[in-house]
C-alpha cells in the first residue's frame, strides 16, 4: 500500500481549470494531487535570433517556483540573480517536448511563451507543468486560429507527462508524490503523445541503477497514467480538442 | 463617473483568502477588483547579521509579479539576473510598513519573511500586498503564540494600505484600478493603522504637481477606505482579530 | 536645543557652487552642513526606446557615495556587482521630482543624464541631491538654449527638497543631520516647487507612526526650508534664474 | 553506409591516456574519434553545507568547452558572467552518474571534483565525459586507496557512456559524431554499470518521436559500444581495474 | 612646444590639499594640472582570509571615476554590474605599489583601505592616484602612531608616480595630459621611492616600440617628475613627513 | 645554482606543435618546461563597434586557466559569474602585444580573436601565452593570405615574451618557473620584436625594489631568452616565417 493509499497504477487527482488568469491568451490552473502549477501562454510578434527570416514559430517554456511552494521557504532566483541547473533543466525540457507536436511552419514568425509558476509543490511538479503547458498552449493557438491568423491548426498530437519510479518495498508506482519522489531509487519522467509515441524518456538512477525488464514496467505504467491525463486535457479543452491533429485549412 | 462605474470614494470588491496554501505558516489570497496577490508568511529562527545578538525579532518582505500578471509579458528577474528599481522599492516599503505594527522585542530571535506574489494585476498591487501580508504576517506570528513560544502577541494595531489619486474630469478618488493609475495627475499610497495613524505617505505628482487642499482631500478619501480593508482583516481573521493589541502575557 | 545648537525651523549652512567641473553641461558642488554632493547634467542626443520617435525628452538621475562618504566605509556597489535598493529608490525619486519641472516636449529627443555623488554624508543626501540637481539641470539647459536649440525655456518652475522629521524630546524639526535623522520616529522628504505645490511627499514612521496634526506642522516646517533653498538655487543661477518659467519663444 | 564510413553498429576510436596533466589527483586525455575531453579529478577535504557531520563523502562535476572546440567559436561562459543551461545540464548529469557506482559512506567527509574540459568537440561529448571522469575518479581514489585513507575501495561497478540515435536513411546508430547528431530525429544518451544495468538513460524526440519497437533497438546498440568502452577503460586503469568491485578491507 | 606650452622635462602644476574629507583616517585631494582625484584611506580592523593569524597588515586600493570625470559621460561600473578590465589593472597597480614601502609586519592584522576617485580626468589619473593615495595612506597610519597602536612609523619611503611618453615632433615628454597620451607612441609609467628604487615601471608601445636609447631617456625624465612630486608631498605632510624611513620605536 | 639546475640565463624546454587542434584557423600547443598553453586564432567577419566603419582590423585575446592547471584547484571564472582582474590584465596585455606588429589596415574589417587556455601551468603562462599566441595568429593570417584576402601579409615583425626576475643568492635569472616565481623580489615581463624593440616591459618590485643597475640586467638576460624563443617560433611557422616584414603584394 502506497503512503497515501493510492494503488501502483493509481494517478494523483488530477484538474485543469482553463481561463484562470485574464490577461494571458491561455492561462491554465493545472492541479495534481497537491502540486499547483499556473501555466500561461503568451504569442509574442517575433522569433529568436537564430530563426529569423525563415518563416517558422517557436515556443519556449519558462519555469519557477513561488519561495513558499515548497516546505521550506527556497531563495528567489531573482534575488540570488541567477536561474538554477535544475529550473534550466526544466524549463529546457517542456519546451523541447511542446514543439515536438507543434507544427512550427503553420504557426510562422511568432514565439509562444509557455510559463510554468508552481505554486504548490508536492511532487511531478515537471510533469504536471509540460501536461497544463500544453493545453495552455492549445488554447493560445487556438485564438490564433479563430482570428485566421493561422492556415491550419498547428497542434499536431495530444502530449501529456507523468513521472513512474521504483520505490522499496512496493516496487513500481505512477504518479510520485514528494514523500515517495525522495525516497524512490529510480525516477523516470515520460513525456508522450496521443499516438503512443515517446518525446522524452528520462530515466535516473537516485544512486541506484535499473534493469531492462524494471524498465519496461516503469513504461507500461506511464503508458496508463499518460492515457488518462490526455482525458482530462481533452474535457478541459472542449471544442478545440477535436481540430487536434485535424489537416483542414481554415482560409480555402 | 469612473470608468468601472464606481463612486470616487468606492473600494472595489476586496476578499482575503486564509490557508490559500498548504506549505507556509501563514497564507493568504487577496483579490482587490482583478489584483491577485499571493501572500505567505515563513518563520526562521535567526536573523539578519546587523540584529544577531539582541534578542530582537525580524520582518522582511520579497515581492515579485507573474510574468503574465500584466497585460503584455514581462521579463523574470531571475532571467534578468537582477530584481528591478521598483521591485526593490516596494519590498521595502512593505517590510518597513509591518515592522511598525510588530513589537519586535516580543518575536525574539526571528525573522518572519511575507512573500507577495502577484499573479494578476490591475493596480494597486502594492496596497494590496501590505493589506493581505498584514493577515499572512499574523496568522503566522498567531502559530508561534498557540505554541506559547511568544511572551504576549506581538501584533499592536491593524494595517492597511490603499492608493488614492487625482484623475482628470473626476478629480479625488479612491482605490484606482490600472486604467486610473496610468492616467492619473497625483498619486499617492497610504499605509494607515486602525488607531487612524499614517505609517507610510508616498504623494507623487506624475509630471504633475498636488496642493495642500488636494492632499487634505487625498487623506480623507484614504482613511475611508483603510476602515473598510481593516473589517476585511478582521473577518478574515476570526478569532485571532481580537488578540491585536491585547496585553496579556500568556505564559503567567 | 538641537544637538549642533540650531533652532527647530533652522536649515544648516547651504552653498551652491556652479562651474564645479570642467567636463559636464552643468556641475555643481552643493553643500548642506557637512552633506556634500556633486551635480553633474549631462545632454545626449537620444532618448530611452521607450520615448523613441515621440519627439519628447527625458530626464533621469543616477546617485551614489563615494565608499568614505560615510563615517565607516561602505561597499563600492560596482565591485558588489549590483546597486542596493536604497540607491534604486533614490534615484528613481531623483529623476521623478526633476522631470515635474520640465517641459519635455520643448527639449525634443535628447536624454539629461544628472549624476549625483556624495562625496561627504551627514544626514539628507537625497534631498540635497535633488536642489543641487535642479541647479545642474537648469545650467545645462540654459547652454542648449543659448545655442537656440530650444524654442523656449523648458524649466516652468524653480524646484527644491528638504527632509522634517519628529524627535524626541524635541519635536519637529527642519532639514535633518545624521545624528537627528537615526533617532527620528518620523521622517519626512518634502519636494516642492516655487509654486508652492507639491511633487514628492514620502513620510514614514520609523517602527512609529505619525497623526495628522503631526503631518500638517511637519509641512509647515518644510515650506520654510524649501523658500530659503530657493533662494539660494536663485542667486547661484545669476541671469538664468530669470529665465525659468518664463514663455518667450527665442526662434521668433 | 554512414557519413564517415562506419557501420550502426561500429564505435569511433576511442583512447585514454592516463597521467595527462601534472597536478592533479586522477587526469586523463579521452578521445573518441575526434572528440578531446580533459578529465580531471581533485580530492577536497571537506563537503557541501547539506552533508557536513553525515560522515559522507560527495562527488560534483564541472563541464567546459574551449571557445574553439567547436566549429565556429563559442563566447565563454566567463565573459557572458553565467553557465549556460546547456552546461548545467551536463554537469549535473556527470556527476549524478559517478555517484551511483561509488560508495560514498567509505570516501568520508570529502569531495571529489571532476573536471571535463572538452579541447575539441565533434559529438558525444557528454558521453565521452562521463567514459574518461570514470577513470579520472578511479585513479584519485586509488591515491587515497593507496595512502590507506580508505577502509576499502569505493568504486562497486565500472561505469561508461554513450550516445545512440536514429539517423533518416540509415536507421538506428551507435555513437554519433556531430554531423549525424545534428540531423538525428531521436538522441538517447545512455549510462551503464558493468552490471548491465541501467544509470541514466535520456531520449529524447529532436521535434520529433519514437515508438517502443526503436527504444529497444537503441538500447541494444548502446549495450555493444558500453561494453567496448569498458574494455578500454579496464586497460587504461591496469591493476587498478582489479580493485572495483572488490570487497576486502585494507585496514584489517 | 607642447600642446599646453610646458617644456619637454616639465610637469603640470600639482597641489595636495590634506584633510579633505571628514570621515576618513587620511584624505586627501590631489590635483595634476586638471586631473583631480580625492584618496580616501580607511584602516579596518582585520585582514583578507588569507592572511589571517600571520600577525601582518594588508593595503588594497580601489579606483574608480565619477561619470563625468571624462569628456563624455561614461556608464557606471555599478549600473553595468562589474568592474572594467582598465579599472582592475589600476586598482591592483595602487594596492601593489603602496605595499611596497609600508612594513606590513609593523602594521599588525589590520588592513588599510585606500579609495582613489577621480573627480576630473585629463590624462594621468593612475600616477596622480598613487601620488595622492601615498600621502593619504602615511597620515591614516601616522593616526595610528599617535595612538600608539604602531612599534615604530611603518613608512619606510617616499613614493611617487608619473607618466613619461613619445610624442610625434616632440620626442620624450613628462607627465602627459589627456590630449598628450591620446597620441603618444609610447607610454610609461614610473613608480619610484625616495631612494631612486624603481618600484613599478610599466612601458608600452602603442601599436608601436622603442628601443633601449629610448627607456633609458624616459626614465632620465620620470626621475625629474618624481623628485619635484616628493617634494610637494613633503610639504603636504609637514610633520609627519620626518618620520618617514626612522627607525625609533615609540612603545620603548 | 638554480632549483631545477638551470644556469641563470637557461631558458627552460620550449616546443611549439602547430595544428594542435582541427576546428581553429590557427592552433598550437606551446609548452615553456611545465607550462602548457594551448593558443587558438578564430577569424571573425567583423570589428567591434568603436571601429565599424573605418576600414581597420581588430586582434584581442582572451585567457583562461583549466581549474588544475595549478597545484591547487582554483574555481571556475564562469561559476564565478566573473573574470578575475588578474585575468583581464593578462588579456589586456596579449591583445595590445599582437597589435603591436600586425599591420591593422591590411587586415580590413575583421576580428582575430586569440583564445589562450592553460592546461597546466609552472609559472611564466602569461609570456608563453603572447610568444604561443604570435605562432597561432601568424598560421591563422597565412590562411587569410593565401586565400587572396589581403594586399600583403598584415605580420611586420615577430613578437616573443619572456620572463626576468631576481631571486635571492642566485640575482638574475631567465624565464622563471612557478617555484622561482613565488620567491621573487622583482619580477619583469618583456614582450620584444625580432628588430630588438621593446612592445611592453612590465617590472614590478614584490614588496621590493630595484635599481637602474638591476634594470639593465634584467633586459639583457630578457634579449637571450627572446632570441631563443623567436628561433623555436620561426622553426615552427616553416615557409609562413619568411613571409613576416616582407613588403610585396600579392594581389599584383
Amino acid at each position: 500500500m502506497r503512503f497515501d493509499g493510492r494503488e501502483p497504477k493509481q494517478l494523483r487527482n488530477v484538474t485543469i481549470e482553463t481561463n484562470y488568469l485574464m490577461h494571458p491568451e491561455g492561462s491554465v490552473l493545472i492541479t495534481v494531487g497537491n502540486t499547483k502549477v499556473i501555466c500561461n501562454a503568451t504569442i509574442e510578434d517575433r522569433v529568436p535570433p537564430f530563426l529569423r527570416g525563415q518563416g517558422k514559430g517557436w515556443i519556449t517554456a519558462e519555469y519557477s517556483m513561488l519561495p513558499r511552494a515548497t516546505e521550506s521557504r527556497t531563495q528567489r532566483e531573482s534575488s540570488k540573480g541567477k536561474v538554477t541547473g535544475r529550473t534550466m533543466e526544466i524549463q529546457r525540457l517542456i519546451g523541447r517536448a511542446l514543439r515536438s507536436v507543434v507544427d512550427l511552419e503553420v504557426i510562422g514568425e511568432k514565439t509562444i511563451w509557455v510559463d510554468c509558476d508552481v505554486i504548490q509543490a508536492d511532487g511531478g511538479t515537471r510533469t504536471a507543468s509540460i501536461t497544463g503547458a500544453f493545453v495552455a498552449l492549445t488554447i493560445a493557438l487556438g485564438k490564433l486560429y479563430e482570428q485566421k491568423q493561422l492556415a491550419k491548426f498547428p497542434v499536431v498530437e495530444f502530449l501529456a507527462a507523468t513521472s513512474v519510479g521504483i520505490v522499496d518495498e512496493i516496487g513500481v508506482v505512477l504518479d510520485l508524490n514528494y514523500v515517495e519522489d525522495s525516497s524512490a531509487s529510480v525516477d523516470m519522467n515520460i513525456v508522450q503523445t496521443s499516438g503512443g509515441e515517446y518525446v522524452e524518456l528520462q530515466g535516473t538512477g537516485e544512486e541506484a541503477t535499473f534493469s531492462k525488464k524494471e524498465l519496461l514496467e516503469l513504461l507500461e505504467f506511464g503508458e496508463i497514467g499518460i492515457q488518462q491525463l490526455m482525458d482530462i486535457q481533452r474535457s478541459a479543452l472542449g471544442d478545440l480538442a477535436s481540430k487536434i491533429g485535424e489537416k483542414g485549412l481554415i482560409t480555402e
